[in-house]
């Protein structure tokens, strides 16, 4: 008897999980285990505590990362706990092998204090080669990114945020070649300040946007408004020099580039009301702020974050070949040059095939993760950060 | 050009890792992917949040197993580090798996306060089945393991004491019965009062041994020795009715069964000092307390740890089989009972076939999981510890 929740294929597909562990050499007879372990292992471990730098060639790790979360905002469901949110992070741990050949651990921990995150996976860093935060609320996530970057010497990457931000900056560099712009010609307003939108917008101002701002649940940012916490206040300082004050829709007047990163909703008058040429991103799921049919009556380019309309925004563009170009270098973190140089490597792989509605690959294209690797792996050789040189 | 390092085939075999994770169910394409991660996953993770108990059939954490370690006390290598252990973790993990079809993940902890440890696994507890504690240094181990035990709702089993204790008592049920007494019938000495020793203590307590008598590097644990820690004074009264107060050689005149589990040494007289018909269980890796040559000139059962002797006391006929058996009824611990009925169904597994070189399945006998499996599982449900009813 199927049971009644296996009827959703959702349900029939998650039976039992989605991930295993497996052995990648051979356990058939005491000669393998004489290897694999006890006595050989044992040359390997002693090795390694005199050699420390032997770990990378001797062990998985080199080749592992953990993904984290705290289960506190998980997809738009919001802080559902650790054990509900495993489904999530075992789908992100499948794509990361699936797409980028990347071993990953699917961590729920059961704790949502900042201190007790940091230090929980400080301590847990000496089994991975990289921690890919996930589904972690703001502004908690920020700090403990912050930290856990100069805390440890492997690459710590929120993808909330930061995956979100390459892609988007991908699909925009590419729209705006399409209409005939570069960024700097452009005035963008993000919709949201959670981890994406503050992400979006601080990847947008180092490549170089025209102006950008930024609408949290009370209205536009701007300096001097009331009880903005110290990631808004940053934000404030290096946003938004139009100055407006009032709400998203009044901002959106004569602007070339709307995000959307909120799970609100924009009138079709407001997004009628931008510049000619204009460029819409709504990328909230599973309702986008505007619907794309509607934004498309008035807007050059059209992106939402769902595969079933053109021009999908999705992390999973990014975070496989972020990875597994930062572990193929040993890479000690991402820097900022490492996303923007992931961002153009992926705008790149659309090249002369730019169409208004092809601005962004698709997931299932073969050459983005290659194409990301080889350009996060360049870019960490080029910043010095690369500790395998050859 | 192969690397020096590879020219020892352990290393060659290492190169790389010895694990991988990977994807259970198809990610071919936009459809898959809808239903292994968004939109699907989200009804997946909705589901658990309003029924926790679903997280056991809709994700892999019922499945899957946490090796930890801090590094304090790796083989016989003692405290190399956490990074350094990384491949005996590794190794266990895919003994797990090939064994017990058991995913594990190996953490190796980069710290060793207890109070640290002892949170961190809490934290880490979501995520996993079960949590198998390994190369811990005692007595830190035994506190650790006590208190998550009390802790969490799934199993805690501190490889190092419980595997090698089943194993002990397995192996010599077996020689009792080829010798033609019972466990009651038998005076035993063990050498070494680590992990090791004190479970194996406690197990043969547990089963009826007659008396048994620990010595650690000082000599004999006895009731009001001076400096003893709190599970040594535990072990002094609960052991030692002969009050010996000496050497270990004092204490094996007229034994009936010596157990090394110290890394030291045992001469030829002591094992020739002892009853007739003794059991020598010579354990240290990789030299025994007294060559098994040596020891089968007077004993009339010997084993090692060794896989070139006969009679290889290895915790891999233990821990697979246990794990399996705990996950598949979704223990909410392991009992005393549960161990005691690993060990008695590893021991049936000799059956008719009994020798003295044969007290002990070899690791590669296929009929050993399974039926220690069994065991476990069936042992789980009389003790009310299995939270899966059918």
């Amino acid at each position: 008897m199927t049971p009644a929740y296996d009827q959703d294929p959702a349900f029939a597909l998650h039976r039992g999980g989605k991930l295993e562990v497996r052995s990648t050499v051979p356990v058939r007879d005491a000669g393998d285990l004489s290897l694999a372990y006890t006595p050989g292992v044992a040359r390997v471990c002693t090795a390694i505590a005199e050699t420390p730098s032997l770990a990378d060639d001797y062990t998985w790790t080199s080749n592992v990362v953990a993904v984290i979360t705290d289960g506190t905002a998980v997809l738009g469901l919001g802080d559902i706990g650790p054990a509900a949110a495993m489904p999530v992070m075992e789908g992100k741990a499948l794509l990361f092998k699936e797409f980028g050949g990347v071993n990953a651990i699917p961590l729920c921990l059961a704790c949502t204090d900042v201190d007790e995150l940091v230090e929980t996976v400080a301590r847990l860093a000496p089994s991975f080669g990289g921690i890919n935060l996930e589904d972690i609320s703001a502004p908690r996530c920020f700090e403990i990114e912050d930290r856990l970057r100069d805390l440890l010497d492997i690459p710590v990457f929120h993808d909330d945020q930061h995956g979100t931000a390459i892609v988007v900056l991908a699909a925009l560099r590419n729209a705006a070649r399409l209409t005939g712009r570069t960024l700097g010609d452009l005035r963008a307003v993000v919709a949201g300040a959670g981890a994406a939108g503050v992400a979006v917008t601080r990847i947008l101002l180092e490549a170089g946007i025209g102006d950008i701002a930024v609408a949290d649940s009370k209205g536009l940012i701007y300096d001097g408004r009331e009880g903005l916490n110290s990631v808004k206040q940053a934000l404030a300082r290096d946003t938004n020099k139009a100055g407006h004050t009032g709400s998203t829709e009044e901002a959106l007047v004569g602007a070339d580039v709307f995000v959307g990163l909120s799970g609100s909703t924009v009138t079709e008058q407001a997004i009628a009301a931008m510049a000619a040429d204009s460029i819409v991103f709504a990328l909230s799921n599973p309702t986008p702020e505007v619907l794309p049919e509607v934004a498309a009556r008035h807007a050059a380019v059209v992106a939402t974050g769902r595969s079933d309309f053109p021009n999908q925004i999705n992390n999973v563009l990014a975070f496989p070949g972020v990875f597994r170009g930062a572990l193929d270098v040993r890479a000690t973190t991402i820097t900022e040059n490492m996303k923007v140089a992931a961002a153009n490597a992926l705008a790149a792989v659309v090249g002369d095939d730019l169409t208004a509605e092809y601005v962004i690959p698709s997931p299932f294209d073969e050459r983005v993760a290659p194409a990301v690797t080889a350009a996060v792996a360049a870019q960490a050789r080029a910043d010095g950060v690369a500790r395998k040189k050859d």
